[in-house]
């Protein structure tokens, strides 16, 4: 892992965990390549908007508000380069930049949510010419990377309040450094768990198709030395009816007003199955994840994705190639399962609500 | 595929299905080695005790049922190529046989069972001298062939008959052609549901970590052009959410004398969802599956494989090297999770009974 360097200048979020997915360095910006995880641990430096919109639609980044970080620092070191320009013309560079970012993936929340903030500063300093704008949208920038920490942190805190002494947790996905500015939402609440000495242990699902909790979540933990043990997705339930187990912790693509979340594929057979043994389901989300437009899930559109994600691991095919496969890249629980959702402005508790013994403890 | 020609000998078993999993012919057997499925469609030829040991401890052969048929037909033809010998070489060599094919997988029910069926009838026919004896061996293999079949025929048409007209149905792991003498329990009744045009879809679980549904049963599915669609895991329940499903269908490792149920990993969180939606749940297997001598499904041991099962699809690490793995082989499935236990004797209603559309339909 490569890590900050003691001489970080100001802008630089301070370093929120041992991994580290995005830096901002002497006016460079380099990302772990997610894609090569955990074969090989590698940064990759995005010098240009072109570069930024590759490694977000390839993947490269991935997970909100990582996306949210990368595209607010690769618009500002954009305009930093462009600053000599006309003024028309460092407009112009700048929103075409903008434009470009936006269309790599049109579905993440944070990106627009972080792009506009960026315009938004952009507007305000306009009158003071391209080198102060460049200042401040750099500032700005840095002022996103350090919220996301922060609210990841208080997440976290509040999230790892609930779970016992000695906690057995089951995760799924990456929701963790490695998918925000560098602290995470369930994965936070699980890291703020371990350095309270609060973690037993910490069961991973490996995350069909992607394999995200098994490639990233695993490398992640392994980073600062949180126990974790890693499982087939179907495994869960066997666990829960064998082991103690006092939570499961997920992340959220999106929460209704009724408190009915869209999340990763497999999230939903994991909240029954908690639900059949009395475990409680913690949905881990920044506040800007609560979709205010919508109140049932199922007016959720739901992406399914291309079939070859379940037929092929890696370049090898595991099935027939003209298998029929249906892939729902997400699926959607309904607030009656969810026991609370924990963003950083506190607990709301839901259908299943506060558990006897998380109260007692 | 290689087909059984047209003139078979009357000890060959009928052709069952597309899928021939073992062949006896000329005096030679052939099996399909399943480890290279569905890339290459290939049969190995086992020529002596040695290749057919082999080929069960690395998996070629697969299926509690057909280990049991191939150990048989193995045993058969050692006889035969020995049945020159004087007859207490003749004895020795059997015996040195039977037991190297034991050793191969000693918990396999079938495999010991079917060996046993051998043993008695060279008991039966010793003072006959070695070739009368060989040629009883060869009868009695064919027979535990054509049994099996039979026997997977018979459960089907019963658990057929339990489905509605269109039904669509989930099933995990393969328990058809491929796992048994030709035929199959869950997939038989899927098979002779198709075939009675009462199956509208069958969707497979990849069943990681060996991925059986994904590599054997959707292949085995493709032969006879019965309609199948692949899912992860971790998809199933939110299937059921989405989309009406008539049926879980399963087969059993060992079924206690309650009912409780051991089976592939990934069953129980199958029954744990199939309960949460009303979806009825039917496991399928051979009567001498129920272990009389055991009530409760807590005491069956369930096996914990190698990590690297998890860790690795083919050859690639899907995760850090040293992650930790927890990975059991099975799963219990308690009777108040199953709808009913369908052998070649009847139904057995368990815990959830017998569903009212079904009983409708």
């Amino acid at each position: 892992m490569t890590k900050p360097s003691a001489s970080s200048p100001p802008h630089q979020a301070p370093k929120p965990s041992a991994v580290v997915p995005v830096r901002f360095e002497g006016g460079r910006l380099f990302v772990i390549d997610q894609t090569r995880l955990p074969a090989l641990v590698a940064e990759v430096e995005l010098k240009s908007i072109d570069d930024a919109a590759k490694a977000i639609s390839r993947m490269t980044v991935r997970g909100a508000p990582l996306i949210g970080v990368v595209a607010a620092f690769a618009l500002a070191l954009h305009a930093k380069k462009s600053a000599n320009l006309h003024f028309a013309e460092f407009e112009k560079a700048f929103a075409r930049g903008a434009k470009t970012l936006l269309k790599t993936r049109p579905t993440a929340v944070n990106l627009a949510w972080a792009i506009g903030r960026m315009e938004h500063t952009f507007d305000d300093q306009m009158l003071s010419g391209p080198s102060r704008v460049a200042e401040a949208l750099l500032k700005e920038a840095a002022l996103i990377h350090r919220e996301d920490i922060e609210m990841g942190r208080r997440m976290s805190e509040l999230g790892a309040a609930l779970l016992p002494r000695g906690a057995h947790v089951i995760t799924v996905c990456n929701t963790g450094a490695l998918a925000t500015g560098g602290w995470g939402t369930a994965l936070g609440v699980i890291r703020s768990a371990h350095l309270a000495g609060r973690l037993d242990m910490c069961y991973v699902c490996e995350t069909r198709p992607r394999l995200q909790g098994a490639r990233l979540t695993m490398w992640e933990l392994a980073q600062e030395n949180i126990p974790a043990t890693l499982i087939t997705d179907n495994a869960a339930a066997y666990l829960m009816s064998r082991r103690r187990i006092d939570a499961v912790l997920t992340g959220a693509d999106r929460i209704t007003r009724r408190g009915d979340v869209a999340n990763k594929i497999g999230t939903y057979m994991l909240a029954v199955a908690a639900a059949h043994h009395n475990v409680p389901l913690f949905v881990v989300a920044p506040s800007s994840s609560i979709d205010e437009r919508i109140d049932l899930g199922k007016d959720i559109v739901i992406e399914e994705r291309d079939g070859d994600e379940v037929r092929r691991i890696g370049r090898a095919f595991i099935t027939d190639r003209a298998s029929r496969v249906w892939n729902p890249a997400f699926d959607v629980t309904p607030a009656e399962l969810v026991s609370a959702v924990i963003t950083e402005k506190g607990v709301r508790w839901l259908g299943r609500g506060k558990p006897k013994k998380a109260a007692e403890k």
